[in-house]
């Protein structure tokens, strides 16, 4: 997945910090770098700071426009420091990766970061689905473009383990949790039950119940036990 | 709490690297930058990589040993890239925030990271209550010094800003969540009245139930929906 994510840097100032984004991506495992008209070639100082990640740097795409570095993404996601006028756009860095993750597995996916002093501009921030903003301290937020981006990379590695993880257990989910038929069946004996006994006599009762039952994602043996309970009142009442 | 974590650097070999650590520091809130034996001099190198964390820097004590940095520490977390035989004291940056965050409320915390090429010896490990390592891509995991210092500061800042709204909301939460006997109320009036039903034959039902909701971590009106929906079973049985 960490394949169809691309790190876009726009029109970046000093190719030293190419150099040591390149670095940090590959640190995290991603590896499609894309460059809005930088201000300086891929000279030996971006070399140098890349390190052992030339390889990153030296397939990195070197495109004219925002517009043709994004163009076949499915998820464009903006990062600056000044953001905080787009209020419901804004995401932080962990949800970044989550989102990223989840869009990646289908199609390109792009995060784009600033120039290095003025960021992106409003035009190309409303070319962004969401706006990535780091939590940074707010006396002093100024992080170095090549930190933005290791912060943002390694949350998008931490989602990617962590789905990676998750796709291993889904084999096993189907014997443990109950289907959501079963769970409705649950849901409407225990209405059907507690209306007869009087105790459910408003549309109130039952959307607690369900908010309860939903959030504690009930086992199947739970389940077993619960429908139990049910037909052992049930029994005593005939 | 973030001015009882420091951050310690233990006989770094280029003076860049302290000025860019302490810049990520000052990102996320931390000003406490212990140096151990620096090999080079906080020279003009150093200045100008720390931004505007020069202040940072100019309060950074250097003192001659490991030992010295962190003597009045109550928890002393070391990291380096090589850690992988530390297998039961290894902890990933997330929980180091945690970790560090909860003991910081009272005493002072280090963080150490070792020299540039060869980490922290093993000596100086051993000094280390938790081993630290970034879940870094294995195939190329060489990150640079003041990016670990910028990807373990930002945890350390995430941990602290949810330790401070998990604090605001503590005040709160008396009245939204029952206690623990009214909890214990409710599972003594559940065994009591399906034993009498005869569903509740052995050991085994309980822990259960007890188990699911628990887990669910009722809340005060959830509470009173099902203790109701055993007075009414009750009810109905006389």
């Amino acid at each position: 997945m960490l394949e169809n994510i691309r790190i876009v840097l726009v029109e970046t100032s000093h190719s030293g910090n190419i150099g040591s984004a390149a670095r940090a991506m590959k640190t995290m495992g991603l590896n499609q770098l894309y460059l809005v008209a930088p201000k300086q070639p891929l000279d030996e100082h971006a070399i140098a700071l890349s390190a052992g990640a030339e390889d990153v740097l030296k397939q990195a795409k070197i495109v004219a426009s925002f517009d043709e570095a994004v163009a076949d993404c499915a998820l464009v996601i903006g990062t600056s420091a000044r953001l905080r006028h787009l209020q419901n756009s804004l995401i932080e860095p962990r949800e970044c990766g989550t989102r990223a993750i989840a869009y990646a597995k289908q199609a390109p996916v792009a995060i784009v970061f600033g120039r290095e002093r003025i960021g992106l501009t409003n035009e190309e921030l409303l070319k962004c689905r969401y706006h990535l903003t780091i939590p940074a301290n707010p006396d002093y937020s100024s992080l170095n473009l090549a930190m933005a981006v290791q912060l943002i990379c390694y949350e998008l590695r931490l989602a990617f383990l962590s789905q990676q993880a998750m796709t291993e257990s889904l084999s096993t989910i189907d014997n443990t949790y109950p289907t959501h038929t079963e769970i409705e069946h649950f849901f409407q004996h225990t209405e059907r039950l507690y209306t007869a006994l009087g105790f459910i006599q408003n549309q109130g009762v039952m959307p607690k119940l369900r908010r309860l039952y939903q959030r504690v994602q009930l086992e199947k043996n739970e389940l077993n036990i619960l429908r139990g309970m049910l037909t052992a009142v049930e029994k005593r009442l005939k």
